[in-house]
């Protein structure tokens, strides 16, 4: 089963991450990171470089797609390579799925017209505007389409993926070989648990991570070819 | 605040991932995947390379201290170059930390003599043998070492391990940040929750996924020199 995860720079790595792992465990898996041109993607951190093995040419027909969010999304919609690939490998998938801003993605790739979704809290009003109807539910499955949450949602995904390609039994021992059993320190992480102080806290945080991000990439950007070309930081 | 996550190859994904996507959010947070030559690191699946930007060398004396488990980390133990760094850098860092079989390269390091420490269900007995006193809980901290259970636990202890360095309440925004609401589609996440037969069932998948994963990276190690050479897949 040929696993294509799509990246892009600034993606969110944690969307990619926690999916990945799920899903590299899956038997006869064959898992790809893939990129407008094969070679280093890096994340919106700017601290995080992951080598995409293949071009979305050289991969044009996964049978599992999936596209992780990032801090730039909004942008990339609908002019970015990867919005042209997920439209002409949807056809032919068995799975198409999302991460957080990834719906976005699908969205932009015409996917999810009509079609419930769900994405990160922040960017609800987007998804709507691309046609699609968002459900504020952590997993949604419409058909061959699997869409998750903000983030960390994407592990509670794969899981359900994982127990629609291997069975329940399978996903339930991935589950246990990665101990989720999780346990957060707070009681947070949905904008109703957290309550709209923190609610406009995390939104300005969020403004502020993209701005500091931003000028982040710059400053790496400037470094960083100086670093790939010798191996190693400067 | 200057945060190194330790890679090395065979490493698993996730355990090093999901503390990154909460730390990299950190203010002043400056990360940097380390390993023992700067350069690309390849995890335990074979699918996933990520840049290390320095070598353990080169960053000797980290504020905060990452160190991943591996499906070989019991070979690591106490010879690789991951755990002459830990044992150096450990009296100077602010914060030693690991996630899953991680802890068993503090272990190998003697880091953990007599201290109470978690690490992945599987392999309580070696940490055990490393002179450390396994603690069957999600995060243990204990001074300034912190380690948390098994892949996906890091997760949770990064959040704690926020709450110390920037304040709960910028904790808990990382959290809804990253829509942490996790909610299992499955109740297997820890050995007693799945009952002995799915624990058996774990066992023996991991022990076949460390096969199968040695044959792939094997397959790959021949096939990815050629890759990386010319920056795309052969």
């Amino acid at each position: 089963m040929r696993i294509a995860i799509g990246l892009y720079d600034c993606f969110t790595s944690l969307d990619a991450m926690g999916p990945f792992q799920v899903l590299s465990s899956l038997p006869g898996a064959e898992v790809t990171f893939v990129a407008a041109k094969a070679g280093p993607v890096t994340d919106e951190s700017g601290f995080l470089t992951v080598t995409a093995r293949a071009s979305f040419d050289e991969l044009p027909d996964p049978d599992v797609l999936l596209v992780p969010g990032g801090t730039i999304t909004g942008t990339l919609v609908p002019d970015h390579p990867i919005v042209g690939w997920i439209r002409r490998a949807h056809p032919t998938t068995t799975w198409t799925t999302s991460v957080c801003s990834g719906a976005l993605l699908l969205g932009g790739a015409g996917v999810l017209k009509g079609v419930d979704a769900t994405t990160h809290w922040g960017v609800f009003d987007e998804l709507a505007r691309l046609g699609a109807n968002p459900v504020h539910e952590r997993v949604v499955r419409r058909g061959k389409i699997m869409t998750a949450a903000g983030v960390s949602a994407g592990i509670d995904m794969a899981l359900t993926l994982a127990a629609e390609i291997a069975g329940v039994e399978f996903a339930r021992t991935l589950q246990l070989m990665i101990e989720y059993d999780p346990q957060p320190p707070f009681d947070a992480g949905s904008p109703e648990k957290a309550g709209p102080e923190l609610v406009n806290r995390a939104l300005t945080a969020m403004v502020q991570t993209m701005q500091q991000l931003a000028a982040r990439r710059e400053s790496f950007a400037e470094g960083v070819d100086g670093r790939t070309a010798a191996g190693r930081p400067g």
